[in-house]
C-alpha cells in the first residue's frame, strides 16, 4: 500500500509520453496527486500545478512518485538530489523501474536514516500463497486480448469509473507497475514465482460484498507464447463472473513475434470461456473492447458496428466512447 | 550443470518413500551413481552399495546428492557432519530440499573454504531469457495431464528409455527438482518469474538436430486453478510437436482442490490441441498414458483397451508396460 497523495516527479522526461505513468495517475485518479515537479529540460506536463517538494509536502503530499521512465538504464545524478532531498524531507518513494530504488544504496541509507519507505513497485512485496480455487463472493470481471498491450488496462480503468458514475460498487485490481502506481496497491504479476501466479490473484480479489465487481487487471495473452501462463493464472487465480474480450485491429502480427498472427474475437472467445468456466461454470463474455487509435472515426465506428453484429456483444472503444454500455451490462448480471 | 557421478544420501529416511529421489536416479540413471551413504536408523534401500564418503570419492564420486526428504524443514546436525565431510573432501552438494543449502552458514562456509559447488535445484540458477517464439528445429514430445501428479513424469523418463532402446536420439528435460537431480540438468519451472516461464522452456530444448527429441518433463494442469499457469508456459514455450495425454482414473477430485472434477481426456485434448497450435501448427496428439496403480491387472487392461478404443490412440501405463508403444508413434513421425 503506498501512502497517497502523491507529488508526480517528471524528472528531465524528454517528451511526454515518457510520463505516462504520471499521466495515467492524473488522468485516472487526480485525487491521489497534489502536483508535479519537473527538473530542467523537462518536455512533459500532466497539467498539475508545478510544486516545489517544501510546496507539495505543505500540501499533504506523502509519496513522491517516479512518474517518468529513466534513460539509459541508470538514476541520474540529478533525479538522485531530488530523491534524496524527499527522504530527508520525509516522504516516502515509488517507483516501477527496472532500476530497483532498493539497489540504490544511497537511497537506502537516506530511507533508512529518515524512515522514509521505498516502494518498488515491479516486485512483490508480499509472500503469496498458492492458489486453492476456493469460490469467493463478490464479482469479478476481467479483460482478456488478443494480443499483449491492446488496451486492457485502459478498458479496466474506464469501466471502473463508469461503474462507479453509475453508483455500483466496484474496485480497480492493478497487475502492472502503472496500475500499482495509480491506485497504490495491486500484485506485479509479471515478476510473481510459477507458483504462486494464481494465488496472487485470489489473494488480490478477496471475498466481497454479492453486488461488488473487482475489476481486474489483464496481462499478456492466451495467444502470445512469451506471456500466455501469466494470462492462465488470471484466469483461473481471478474467477472471473464475466470477461470482455479486447482487440486492436491493425496489427500486422502479435506483439514482438513476427510470424504469429492474431485470432480473430470468435477464436478468442471459444477459446478463454471453457478454460475461465473451470474456475467459475457461471462465467460468461459480456462484451469487446477495441481500440480503435489508428482509425478515423467513421472508420472506427464503422468497425465497432460490424464487430458488435458479428458477435451479437456491445462493442466499444472505452477511450473514444467510455466504457457506460460495458458497465450497463455488468449491472444486468 | 551437477556433476557426475553422484553418491546418493539417504541420511535417516524413515522410510522408503521418503528416498524416492535416490530411487528416481537409480531407476532412470543408475549410471550416474556410485553408490548410496546411510546414517544409522535409516529404514531406505535403493539397492546400490553402501559407501563411505572416502570409498566413494575413490569410486570417482564427485557430487553428493541429497536423495531423501527431510524432517521437520530443518538440516540436522547429523546430516550437517556428512554434508560438511563430503566438502572437506571435495564433494559438490545437490539438494532439491525447500530448505536450501546456501542458506546455512555453516555449508556456505565450507564450500568457499574448500571449493565445493552448492546446487539448491528447487531454485534457477540462471537468468532466462523472455520467450521469442521463433520456430526451432528438432522435435519435442511433452505429457498434458489431466491434473498434476499423474505420472507425467514417469511417462517422460520411460519413453527416454524406450527411445533409446530403439535407437532414436532423445533427451529428457527436466522441468522439476527430482528429474533436475536424476539427469543432472534442467529448469525448476515452478519456481521461475512469471515473465520467463515460456522462455526458461525455449533455453532449455534448443535447437537440435532435425531427427532429435527432447522429452519434456510435463508440470501440472490445465485444468488445475493452482497452476494451469505453469502448464500454459509449458506448451508454448516447448513447442510440441507430439502431446501424450495423461491421466490417473479413480481421482475423487482434482489434486489439493475439492469440488473440482477431473476433466475427461476428449476436453483435454479438445482443449490444448488448439493451444499448442499456437506455437506449433503442426502439433498432434499422439497417445495416451494411464496411471492404474490402484487397478488390479485386469481392470487395468480392461480399462486401457476402452480409452484406446474410444480415443483411436494408443494408450499404455508406462510403468506396467513400459512405453514402447509411445515410442513407436513418435519414431513415425
Amino acid at each position: 500500500m503506498i501512502e497517497t497523495p502523491y507529488l508526480l516527479f517528471l524528472g528531465d522526461a524528454p517528451d511526454q509520453l515518457a510520463a505516462k505513468v504520471a499521466q495515467g495517475i492524473k488522468d485516472w485518479r487526480p485525487e491521489n496527486a497534489v502536483g508535479q515537479i519537473r527538473l530542467a529540460g523537462c518536455e512533459a506536463d500532466v497539467g498539475l500545478t508545478d510544486m516545489t517538494l517544501e510546496e507539495a509536502r505543505a500540501a499533504g503530499a506523502k509519496t513522491l512518485v517516479i512518474g517518468v521512465a529513466n534513460r539509459g538504464g541508470v538514476i541520474s545524478p540529478a533525479w538522485k538530489e531530488v530523491l534524496i532531498a524527499a527522504l530527508e524531507m520525509g516522504y516516502d518513494l515509488a517507483s516501477g523501474l527496472h532500476n530497483l530504488l532498493r539497489d540504490e544504496g544511497d537511497l537506502v541509507a537516506a530511507s533508512q536514516t529518515f524512515g522514509g519507505t521505498l516502494h518498488d513497485v515491479r516486485v512483490p512485496s508480499v509472500g503469496y500463497p498458492i492458489a486453492n480455487g476456493v469460490k469467493r463472493s463478490g464479482k469479478r470481471v476481467l479483460a482478456v486480448g488478443t494480443d499483449c498491450s491492446v488496451g486492457k488496462m485502459y478498458t479496466a480503468l474506464a469501466l471502473d469509473e463508469a461503474m462507479r458514475r453509475k453508483g455500483m460498487k466496484s474496485t480497480f485490481r492493478a497487475t502492472g507497475q502503472t496500475g500499482i502506481l495509480i491506485t497504490g496497491h495491486g500484485v506485479p504479476l509479471d515478476a510473481v514465482i510459477a507458483d504462486f501466479m494464481a494465488g496472487s490473484i485470489e489473494y488480490l480479489t478477496p471475498d466481497n460484498d454479492d453486488e461488488h465487481w473487482d475489476i481486474i487487471e489483464g496481462q499478456g495473452s492466451l495467444f502470445h507464447v512469451s506471456y500466455s501462463g501469466v494470462t492462465m493464472a488470471l484466469i483461473h487465480g481471478g474467477q472471473p463472473d464475466a470477461l470482455i474480450l479486447s482487440h486492436e485491429p491493425n496489427r500486422p502480427h502479435m506483439r514482438g513475434l513476427p510470424g504469429y498472427a492474431l485470432p480473430a474475437l470468435e477464436t478468442l472467445r471459444d477459446t478463454v470461456l471453457p478454460l475461465a468456466r473451470v474456475a467459475n461454470p457461471a462465467c460468461q463474455v459480456v462484451g469487446i473492447s477495441v481500440n480503435t487509435q489508428k482509425m478515423g472515426e467513421d472508420e472506427a465506428q464503422g468497425y465497432l458496428a460490424e464487430v458488435e453484429a458479428r458477435m451479437g456483444l456491445p462493442a466499444v472503444d472505452p477511450f473514444r466512447q467510455g466504457a457506460d454500455r460495458l458497465a450497463e451490462v455488468l449491472a444486468s448480471l
